[in-house]
């Protein structure tokens, strides 16, 4: 079965004023949808950035992967390693660690991965778990992903979440998320107000919440003292400490001297960066993220490697739509050691999608692995167009929380190994 | 698709006597014939060990995956851990490593994870490599595997081999073995006689067959310093170079100070030994093995980490038949970084097997990936009856070439180490 046609739309949807190290969100996401479609007709979905150059590069990749077999994992991996050619994409909004041709290679295959992983499950009548080796649980528990946030858009109304400035604003928060999904864990995106203050909010939710198991994540807004600092004072509070200093070399002074494991979805984004970051101890936990890590079956690789030199899993998300989090949840679910409940933005996306409602729902804070073929997902088309429509009414062609914030505090400086 | 009945059938071929650090092959080498039938009337074939306490391992397993689906690999392998529990079975002939629990599992799993991929494929009209990802090389090298040799069992003929004792008798054996399947890559079993003679047979083959990649494997036989003093006498004759001395540490010695990669299938034969190998440096080539490395899939999980962390692939071979080099054929067809030629010890089988002719060939020392799906072969059950009255008759229920050798030479011991 061979790649006839693929369709890729760039997507906006509504987000809201969320805090981080490198600015605040912008009032519109971006996502591009990836549909393959087949020589027997059959169709497949991916999700992946949005970002106007990355979409430059999946529309090279796509006229690359025309004619290819849904079925040849290596040769739809070099094929898009051609088209990318020695390029490197370079993370634009700095949350996800440095740009490399690896991971720009990871980055673009990913969502066509993804959509022939789903067209392959529709033919032989099997669920994406089931490709990856089977489900090991019928349900992926989520965290409660906190953010500090301004109550609205500067000029806009406030949106339903409202503020979130201190611990009082943060508990509320994952009071509300609690409630409204069932979630059994708390993360809180750090790196934004000085580390104390942070630090007094886990306090603040580790009382609301006895027995949650909390994280926070700076963002590498920390000095390695200041995060050995923090960290011995959370000791007992924190299932673990993510990304709290910059680089490898940084990780590895925090870890020897903090009690929890850390935690990276940043000094670890590829294969490069394994072998020093085992070889210093500088992490106990990895983040993946299928969109970077260049798909859902290597994603798995990924993880048997962990397995074998004693590292725990867990999962990082950047604001996604439906389509990704089906892609989440097959993965998690069919990867043994994925222990630690996965990051979702879902909550944020506040209802929009582009896929139709009912596949995904949220059980006690977790996803139950859609039961149908494939992803167990469909498109919506409407609400495709709608999204469409909002991208190219936003004006918005890649993520820049910087420069967002700078709008408001032109002195903003994005806060790497700030505190 | 779920198994509903699997069947374990014990088999013995025709072996010559086949010399190596712990004594010599048997008359008769064992395997066991794994068939799988699902409750669609779907069917699949394994190959594994034949070895009577492997074989009780496989029957439990086997009543264990009754109902599984084909599908779960992961539940799949649950159960089987499940029914070895805390069991070790020593590698009896002592040329795979050590024996542990992990070991064990693996390799009581990997006939039936074998056969499942090949019920899956023939299910989806895809061959197996298809499902590891696809083939990467349509046709895949094997060397030429050569042994010190007598001519025959003591009492019995002359085989059609003859014997080889010497340089002259193994330049004479790859002279067949290319002749008759066009190997593009030698490997002699070492391990046999003093180290020096061993080097003079590498000598020989350098001049009979230059520019032909050249391997030795004494298994372990030679010490720390006689590996590093042959392995600097060999610079520039060979490819690689087998597991000289034994165990990881052992192997970093030698490796800090010889000018070729060291491989090994003795010191790193589960994931528990690949961080302290890699640690210190003690390999630069692994030689895979789905059969204790816990099938294909997983396979294919080693070697990803492999090129993590800048290993390279070859492949290693006990005594086996068809559906085995089905198996390996489509592993290394579709695993990347498998870029030296496997190891075989097919021309030793000299035309006796389970599976219907004509599924596999050798072409200039290759073997294309079969063409039909799942593994592409069949099994010939007027042959497997045939091999399974001779398992009855033959007497052997273990592999032990030590204790046949001390049939002949009561002072025999087994050579680890020990020149």
């Amino acid at each position: 079965m061979r790649i006839r046609e693929i369709h890729l739309t760039p997507v906006a949807f509504r987000d809201p004023p969320l805090l981080n190290a490198m600015g605040v969100h912008e009032p519109w996401a971006l996502r591009t949808v990836v549909e393959v479609v087949t020589d027997e007709g059959v169709s497949g979905l991916g999700e992946t950035y949005g970002d106007l150059s990355h979409l430059e590069r999946l529309r090279a990749a796509a006229t690359e992967l025309t004619g290819a077999s849904v079925h040849a994992h290596h040769d739809l991996y070099a094929r898009v390693a051609a088209s990318v050619g020695a390029n490197v994409v370079t993370d634009q909004h700095g949350l996800t660690g440095a740009g490399s041709n690896q991971k720009t290679v990871d980055a673009v295959f990913s969502p066509f991965e993804v959509a022939c992983l789903d067209i392959r499950g529709k033919a032989a009548g099997l669920r994406v778990a089931d490709l990856l080796g089977g489900p090991v649980r019928d349900s992926v528990p989520y965290s409660a992903y906190l953010f500090y946030k301004w109550a609205g858009h500067p000029g806009a109304e406030e949106d339903r979440f409202g503020a979130a400035l201190d611990p009082e604003g943060i508990v509320a928060q994952a009071r509300l998320f609690i409630e409204e999904y069932g979630f059994g864990s708390i993360k809180l995106k750090g790196g934004v107000l000085p580390p104390d203050q942070e630090a007094e909010a886990v306090f603040a939710l580790r009382d609301a919440f006895p027995g949650l198991p909390l994280r926070i994540d700076p963002n590498a807004a920390w000095t390695p003292a200041t995060s050995m600092r923090i960290g011995k004072a959370l000791d007992g509070v924190l299932e673990y400490l993510e990304d709290p200093a910059p680089d490898i070399e940084g990780m590895a002074e925090v870890a020897a001297e903090v009690p929890m494991p850390l935690a990276t979805n940043m000094c670890v984004v590829t294969h490069d960066h394994l072998p020093p970051a085992i070889a210093r101890r500088a992490i106990g936990v990895l983040l993946t993220d299928h969109h970077y890590w260049g798909g859902l079956l290597r994603s798995t690789q990924v993880a048997a490697l962990c397995a074998t030199f004693g590292l725990e899993l867990s999962m990082h998300s950047n604001s996604h739509l439906g389509i990704s989090l089906a892609a989440m949840t097959h993965l998690a679910s069919a990867t043994p050691n994925i222990t630690h409940a996965c990051d979702t933005h879902t909550p944020w996306q506040d209802g929009q999608d582009v896929i139709a409602p009912g596949a995904l729902r949220f059980v006690d804070g977790a996803v139950p692995v859609p039961d149908g073929p494939g992803l167990g997902i469909e498109l919506d088309r409407d609400a495709l167009a709608v999204m469409h429509e909002q991208y190219l009414s936003c004006g918005i062609r890649r993520r820049d929380d910087t420069a967002y914030m700078r709008r408001f505090d032109p002195e903003f400086t994005p806060k790497r190994a700030h505190w």
